[in-house]
């Protein structure tokens, strides 16, 4: 049996991408695409490398008739999806790509977004979708909030550490730098290829929303209030994301943790020793590459992670969670390696 | 049944590309892989992207046995594959990724390659690999001479038109760029990344080795000799080819001969009439996409086509000509989308 | 004495360059910077890179005060320009980088641009901005109409040639490729980085309105009308042109014909025979290198030429035509070397 | 007067960047050039885009003759330098761009080299080549060792800091990004195009040679010894350096100290409170931005410099050490602004 999956938001990077991944999946089948902005235009147009699929035409969301589905992938932008998630049928599973349903306390959301959550009981039932720490959760959820690029490259190299009591939780300095996808298919001047190639910066700095999920899964992991420092940088290239996370710990340990935690993973590849990771050997791919190496500093350790934010970090995760919750295997339609060079 | 095949030549970026295929292929198996200067490194030292595929270790060619091997995959560098080919059991079916059985005549070899063939014996058994033309005989092959990159996107949007006369054979110019991963991984100054970014040029203009695959192939076709014009031009991309050919005939007979020809090949996309491809499109997928546009000078056409040169242009063609020697659909393993962006 | 120069359009890619290389001209002073969408802002925000200039603020083209301006560069988009420039005082005298001004026929005009030319009064003063070969009628002109990018890059091979009879003008073939910064900073889908890097593609293919500029010079230098092929494309860079041009000649005649010809020119280097140029070699220079080599078909030649876009095709022309106007040194403010890599 | 100047290493990137730079300077004129692996070739050769100067032609270095030489810049691989500056006359001012006369302990340069330093009594004479701190040293000097590049940008933000006592010297954390032109010319598989762009990596992790030389400033600075925790990446671009630094200290006294310590100085540029700098904005020019941000953690700070690797981190600071022991004014040279896009 084949799942009946729409996606709503198609005609974003997040949304092209599940439907390169559902091409060659097997076990779902798309039925229906919904982009408002190019409602009645064929994929081919939208995005011309998915031209060659058999695909229904992008409809206005207002026309999408949930009759049928199995699943929805929410790829809109963040705070639409609240109403539009209110508005399903429970019987639709649902994997939200967007932040709406990431953080579990309404002030919390409230405070880094500037406005009231509007569906503050559906939110109680998310679950936060990060396939490694939350995985039985996922299989019996309806509603699942798929964790953000950044912090899933965050999330990944740092949780066990806390979970195990092997580094400080007051001394997390996390630099992460993302490819362009990351931002979106939006016109935005800044996100031209001549202000963005050719160069390196930082940006939200002191201050980013990912933060506030950052503190929410940090906190939880290590049983009180977790303030980490957290820097993002622009790096011109379309995808990929690089965190290096510095930390107080014993690198020996730190290593010996997430090697021992992640051996059964099957997208969570810990590097020997010494070596780190590059986010070209992950392109493409739901890996997610870890690497851990002793500062010189007693006492200090760096830990490097890779992942494609638009895989691992956003479409491919949300496959995971997906399979997950269909009874499918986890692994399933994910399994292709990374594209290189 | 699974096929076990051998890489001879792994750890160039062609190479790398046939594992990356292979891997879920589901009819092939990568029993040995070979590269002399690496002898002796696992694939995650030498290709990290691959580290979480099981494979064997590289191994000097020399230690390569043949024995159970059903197909050898040639990667090695233009010259080397005459002997090592020569060398092998008749029972081994091989697709050779070099230039080396390219030219069905011996002359036409030492013209351009400025030393004789060193197996004129086993070159008058190779079939041309260009399966959208070739299929039949190369399924009886026992050794197929995979197409050039650039040729291959330049033979498929020109040969039907050829073929049918719709075009003048003696006023053929081409254009085509491609990115640096045609060039191969050894270590030269001008594939430095600081040498290509930002910047385009043309090179070999006037002579170039491709042109005596061309000629051969489009003597044939038009039944008779022709000699076309051919730029080869170096973009700063990694991945692609786009042949830019000026025609001479008319642009709607020939848009019409295209899309009647390759109705019904599953890698061949011809673009509806007026519009044309881009390599972004393409990149990481066997497909070729072709545009045609009339030229506003009378009686003169533009035909434009796209293909990634590591897939189409060379492994995923080579696994399209194994899935052919092989009797399995010569589709498998080859459908994933393009990566975008 | 310093002249006083007003930029109109500062906060374009264009305008920027002509900020940055007048900050060292030393013989113009820019006293006014109109931009309208981000009038009452401070280059420095704008473009962070001029920041430490001490720059006018940006005002709106309405709030500009032409009251001792000795020259205008006016870097608007294409069309409204027009206005502009006949609202000025004939005292003013004018550079306009927009194609406003560069076909001397109004109806080639409303032929291309779909509609009247609104000052063919004013169209009939203007001088075309090439000074290569209008140097003279240049340094008398009141208004110029500098040459377009992709013109530029063509006409320096071409004109030569056609004006020396060297070459067949029925017989012109011209691919050539642009970085993105041709296409200005607006905000587009179309250019922003995923959609741009690790791509490469044709565009406007079979009409483009550089064509009108390019028939309406190739026709005068030739002498009876000439209608060329011209087919741009993308790029995944910054700054540079490369055209690929395709011509019926003699080799030998065709690069002895533009060695003589650039001999004295300061900013055109015609290179050895055999040799061809590359955009990162001219790159933020005023040069245009120009190569010749002989095609294998007899009879035919290949010539490639390379410039900067942003300079030898916009900015640093202008101020080359400037100097000229302002009776200062041609070559003043344009001769520090590209920037490679 | 005309300084005459010689560049030893002119096949390099820092000596062609040497020969950009001196062509508009007018103070300096280049009378010889060495180049042992392209010895006899001429600049239009080596590196194309100097091809319209005139240059002597490259030499070995034993052919150097000194005669008459006012100052020479060694751009010559580490750890070659220190036989050639040993056999220069004393009449020779030479600025040596490579890391061997940086530090002044001979203990440390054996520690981080793994050799004893060839030229001790040398290097006791050597002054350190960071002007905007010892400047007045450096007007009197015979040899300047330049300042590394990611070192440059290091110190340019963080020396301030320590002299004020603004901050705590055992926590500096530095994450540091550069582009490809900072690994040189020589052709390495790690640096080639395929490998190095569309990605982003860290390298070097937790011992890098740059160690030795921010120790030795920083504790100068401190007044007592300093180990900071330094990571360099490799972004996938040609020009530029991004330190991302994170201290313990107020943000507002910070920006305090940078601004007023900074105002005069005339390539270092102390953005407002609150913005960051990028790679873009400097490239090609001499200028170092440098931003200021309060973390949300009280008490920390995150500074942001950004400076050209080539330029501010090489050629041009060298060129700045050059103008000052030649008497010339400090800018001369110097003030073109950046490149961008």
């Amino acid at each position: 049996m084949v799942a009946q999956v729409a996606i709503l938001g198609a005609s974003g990077y997040t949304g092209a991408e599940l439907v390169r991944l559902l091409a060659t999946h097997g076990g779902m089948r798309v039925v229906a695409l919904t982009a408002n902005a190019k409602a009645g235009q064929g994929m081919a147009e939208v995005f011309p490398h998915l031209r060659h699929l058999d695909l229904p035409r992008l409809t206005d969301i207002g026309a999408f008739d949930p009759e049928g589905v199995d699943l929805v992938f929410c790829a809109l932008p963040h705070a639409t999806t609240q109403q539009v998630v209110a508005g399903l049928p429970e019987a639709v599973k649902v994997v939200d790509l967007s932040a709406d349903f990431r953080l579990e306390d309404p002030a919390a959301y409230r405070d880094w977004y500037g406005h009231d959550h509007a569906a503050p009981a559906l939110q109680a039932t998310a679950v936060y979708g990060l396939p490694e720490f939350y995985r039985d959760r996922i299989r019996g959820a309806r509603l699942v909030a798929n964790t953000g690029c950044y912090v899933a490259a965050s999330l990944l190299p740092v949780l066990p550490l806390l979970q195990a009591g092997a580094i400080d939780p007051d001394e997390i300095v996390i630099d992460a730098a993302s490819g362009v996808s990351g931002a979106g298919r939006a016109a935005k001047e800044g996100m031209l290829h001549a202000e963005v190639s050719e160069g390196f910066r930082a940006y939200g700095v002191g201050r980013h929303r990912h933060m506030a999920e950052l503190d929410q899964e940090f906190s939880k992991a290590a049983g009180r209030p977790v303030t980490c420092s957290f820097t993002p940088h622009l790096a011109p290239h379309n995808r990929g994301i690089l965190a290096t996370i510095h930390l107080r710990g014993d690198a020996r340990q730190v290593h010996e943790v997430l090697a021992r935690r992640y051996a059964a993973e099957p997208f969570i590849v810990v590097l020997p020793m010494g070596e780190t990771p590059a986010t070209q050997h992950v392109r493409g791919s739901n890996f997610c590459h870890i690497g851990v190496v002793a500062d010189r500093r007693a006492g200090r350790v760096i830990v490097v992670s890779a992942l494609d934010n638009l895989v691992k970090g956003a479409s491919g995760q949300a496959i995971q969670n997906a399979n997950l919750m269909l009874g499918l295997p986890e692994t399933q339609g994910l399994e292709a390696p990374p594209l290189f060079p």
